[in-house]
């Protein structure tokens, strides 16, 4: 219940994402900033009771040796976005939230995520079972020295090679029976999997926000409806894809056809470094490439790429040339370039799912929520096609959230 | 009926929306163009049995001295956007239609438009009532000769000056009797409201594609009612405009706080000529202008030029620059620009109307019809205010093709 | 010479470019940030024994009651520029020179500037006479009490409307004659050039980088060459006139023809609120409007226009559209879009003048600097046409430098 | 001399370029369009007396079953860039300049290319011998059939991948040594240089407008200079890179340190089907590449991307993203795009190259033509470092013509 004491533990804790939403929630709790950028604080959530700033606690694990304090300041170097005032008022917040951190696993990472390793902690456990226990630990300490009525774990890691899934993870009996295979170079699930896997066994939910594996695995789906718990994603939409998804319907309302849509996305941060990896970068693109055919109804050409470019930073800047044909067989062109703060952009609706997926699970929700799409560039689902039209997706959210208004608040 | 002949009369017939639809007609009717860009041939509205491309003859009102060939072979000049030889194929339909072009009306157009009449036979009526007369027996010899079952009056001429409505416009009988008031300087009604009048009068739907007065006045609503037709408006919703109702609802739904929005269009055709006059621009900026803060429920600092670069011919170019703050305060930047065809824009949304209208008579509906505010910058309502909401205004129109669709189509 | 003591005394000293270019000075002369964007330290002007930041004194007149540090802290505060460590740095300095800062004198500003008038010291002179004796006696307090070696006056004041010539500016005894007409309507001369004929009186360069009239005046230039001092101008050019001079050439040596050429800039800092009176408006287009002829010998059609945004403060945001015409006829186009900080634009290259202007006057030069054409917008010349061409303009600079490199230095 | 009969001789006749080339021909023979694009017919060459259009007979080599006309049509439908009547007008001069065209050789084109050949009389060659026969033989038939002053031979093939040059290509003996060699894996000569060589050993000035090896081998500089004939070099600079040399230069100028620049390039014409195959684009990303770094001094992070969009067919579109650092360490942005067609923006400057070439032959020069740097992406030098600075390029090639105008016409 709103009031109460609850826990945000966060895969990535450290990087970009994390700190901003650490110092976000901070700066909230002091009444520092206004509300913008959060969806959930629109008039139409009011009837919710959803959780309030003060009421969190935040940890998580994290591979590079660092501190939350570090990272803000990494990113104000960087990016040149926080108010000097609001970073040092919220200093003590972010040193008391740093001593929750803990050294994360690393499993299908790809090399270019491992390199990152500094914490002399990190865990490379020899099977997925050690790795289970060693995560399942780490939330329990968490929740209990804080004594904390729910804890929902968000992963905000960097994002993963793509990892295929087989025979073996169509059930939790098949998956759980392969525990204690003891073989590296075919990890039974990837790190996003494992964190997934410990949280939802707890009973706890789980929201991804990257386009690594997490919970969508089958025998994971299972599990969730098993342990009466939640989950959500997979990989925020924050700019470029959001668009996308705001556009397409344009023009398929409209019965314009699309011949060819590209987009160009240049950033700096330590997600670019990472995306600069092919491996790692197939999952993205993939996740951000689909969602024109899937509103259209027909393939027109796309590109996507992706490009590290340091100097950006943070400044995520995309360039996308839409040619489209129209009436009597006319060629026509629209642009946009959107130039956004990645952490910016995406650390409110991180906050968002957050707040929402502690409510569902206080209502009882089990399984995939999807009334979260409208946040997702890839969302899960039950079963059947994912909705990418983000005004059928927002409407989609509006008759939930007007449903439970309706019903007693949890 | 589907298969039943009908008349559409375009106010402005020889302008570059005028002569794009009647080549479009053609084209459809000989099934040499897809259907691409008309709204209304999406499966969603196939239950609907609205008229195909053969059931048109095309007239109308005009007060230059030119043909449909000969506007159709100057678009093509200043733009390169036909296929020659569709273009040489429908010649012979243009011509015959060509025939049932006459004079119109002129009245508070302002000067930039009076000064476009070059036909010799253009109306100076001294009083509202002669000019209502002249139409009406046009609009009756167009139908009796071509025996058509129905007949769609939609304005597509050039944007008027804004005209201050006053209490004689409150009511069908005040506006009633002021028919023959003698007064060239403080017209009863400017032109394109005359034609509204002359066509509601004769139980003839009508349709103000352009941000004229037209029919959006009180005392021409009760007509409407009172002689049981229908009317929609105003303003076509083709490109910019289009592009800010769908974005703005992106950035509300987001909590991102819109701080200012820029949008520069330029663009030579006749259209942009008009424009060219600040009278005359004022309709149109007001009617572009209205759109963001309907949508986002406040006001940001909002800036529209419209400005003739007679190099770009109908090429319409738009350049909008969004400034928006997001969580922490941090502002970032959208950019689009929109490289589109007037004509072609406008002329299947012209003829979805008009298909849509044809439909609702048959239905027997009465008054504005609101379901078409997609369509629209300006939707005219019934009462209370208008939705601008891209989305929200296609799932209305949804909602009604849904339900009609159920129900017995006409 | 280098390492004398030298005074900087700027018109509008507490504005975005005073401060900036105060704060520039401190930050160089503390070896606190690199000479980026200052033309003059690019290795072709090392022979030239230039002066040093730590040569510099600065005061100045303002017409509000504000302080350089405030300023410094407003920039900072809207365009989130400069690095507060830096600004900690430098407080002392401006603190310093602060002390130099005069009441400015207020004469054809227009209404806009007028209202900005906040210090209680500011002098509405009833005869241009009483108003250079105040501005002659504030230069040489500065000069005595500080010591200084040489003094250059600088232009940095908000844009004053457009000032008509007449007559009585022709030769400088027939502007010296009215020196006592007391006419408050029709000034002899507006500030901007009260303050050139106050400095070049004295034998003081005096440099316009404002598009105000200042020192373009047949009669000041008879004073500068009586006076043995030099002058140059007007307006620098910073962003989007540069982009132009810049690409303008290019079109013209590729034989390909300029249809439209169409600019829009918005931006929001006091600069940008200045002009959003049309009456001062209109010098700024003007300059901004006549490179494009110039450097292609015709006139496409242009269009320029600039729009106080408030919530970009200092970030100028320009859009242009070039529309031009290839072999065969055919019609390309190029966009380009420039964000830019105005102040941080603008400061290097008014501390480039001034160094330039300081050496040059040592050489002993008199009258217009034509060589410093590449800094203006609408660069002054003795006699003839002026040369818009950025790379002519360099091209004369760079021989310039060539030739004083090659005598002795000063 | 201008007057005389000359033929133009042109590897990859009937792509984009060459057709584009024909076609400007005959309609500039016809006096049917202006000579925009040209830059040889701007004031600054009247002195030169270069050919005249009607002087020209077209032929050459390609590897395609294709016509002229054919090719002309195909770019008409896809890009519909030319005037219906113009084509109309020209169709007798491309039908007979047509039996001028020739089976031409294929030798490590890569595979994409050896994909397109259609022509049955494609000569592959067992060795470098045959091919250089067969070419010669082809240019004498051309001249002697013809009754030709001179010719000229211009690539404007498709781009062919990287060609590692080896110690047997540093002089003439030791590669002509090698002529009779069987080894088709490893060519002694890609075919772009054998042309060159055919031609340059008939005395006939070859000029490769494209980035493919052509006559950059030592061997072939001694053997130009040997034959007393001329070449120029390579890569026609058309748009985007153009573009670079451009603003390049000022920000150099400016001393704005340059971070980062981004160039997105898509198109859809065979050029970019060629392109698309990573080996091939190899060559041109290495020769959009250079410049930047060449210009400023410094190497900034620098991206080129070179996509095959289909539906743009020959309109080549352009995206470039240019980060850079002014005063006091402030991060600016400057973006442009380009929407050229590509024939229409490089067939002109084949055309001047063309001119230039035939004058400097009938004045005896011998070797590379350096002063023709300004129309390249990466000029051809004697010996040294080549410059890139479009405006230093530009002021080279003035002062040739000028030195030129000044002696005796040629």
């Amino acid at each position: 219940m709103k009031g109460d004491r609850v826990g945000l533990w966060m895969i990535g804790a450290l990087g970009g994402i994390g700190s901003t939403v650490s110092l976000g929630l901070a700066a909230l709790a002091r009444n520092m900033v206004p509300n913008t950028g959060l969806v959930t604080f629109l008039p139409l959530f009011e009837g919710l009771c959803l959780n309030q700033a003060q009421d969190f606690v935040v940890g998580g694990h994290d591979i590079r040796e660092a501190t939350l304090e570090g990272a803000v300041d990494d990113l104000q170097k960087g990016s040149n976005i926080f108010d000097p005032v609001l970073v040092a008022s919220c200093r003590d917040t972010l040193s008391e939230w740093q001593a929750n951190v803990r050294p994360g696993v690393v499993i299908h990472c790809g090399s270019t995520i491992e390199k990152l390793v500094s914490h002399p902690g990190v865990i490379i456990s020899d099977t997925a079972k050690r790795a289970l226990l060693q995560i399942q630990s780490d939330l329990e300490n968490f929740r209990d020295r804080n004594n904390l009525n729910q804890v929902v774990v968000l992963n905000v890691a960097s994002t993963e090679p793509p990892y295929p899934l087989g025979e073996e993870h169509e059930s939790l009996d098949k998956m759980s029976a392969l525990l204690e295979r003891r073989d590296l170079n075919a990890p039974l699930l990837p790190s996003s999997s494992l964190y997934a896997w410990a949280a939802m066994d707890l009973g706890l939910p789980y929201i991804n926000f990257t386009p690594s594996l997490g919970s969508s695995v089958p025998a994971l789906h299972e599990l969730a409806v098993k342990r009466r718990t939640t989950h959500a994603g997979k990989d925020g939409k924050t700019g470029e894809t959001l668009m996308k998804t705001v556009l397409a319907p344009m023009f398929a309302n409209r019965n314009l056809q699309v011949l060819s849509w590209v987009g160009h996305n240049i950033f700096g941060n330590r997600d670019g470094q990472v995306l600069n990896d092919p491996e790692n970068k197939k999952s993205k693109v993939r996740s951000k490439d689909e969602v024109i055919r899937a509103i259209l109804g027909y393939q027109p050409q796309t590109l996507v790429s992706i490009e590290y470019i340091e100097s950006l930073d943070d400044w995520k800047t995309a360039w996308d040339h839409i040619h489209f044909r129209g009436f009597l067989g006319v060629k026509m062109v629209m642009q946009f370039t959107w130039q956004g703060c990645d952490s910016i952009l995406a650390a409110p609706l991180a906050l968002d799912l957050v707040r929402l997926v502690l409510y569902a699970q206080r209502r009882g929700e089990a399984g995939v929520l999807e009334h979260l799409a409208c946040f997702f560039k890839s969302p899960m689902v039950k079963a059947g096609r994912a909705e990418h039209d983000f005004f059928r997706q927002t409407a989609a959210l509006e008759k939930y959230v007007r449903e439970c208004s309706q019903g007693k608040a949890v």
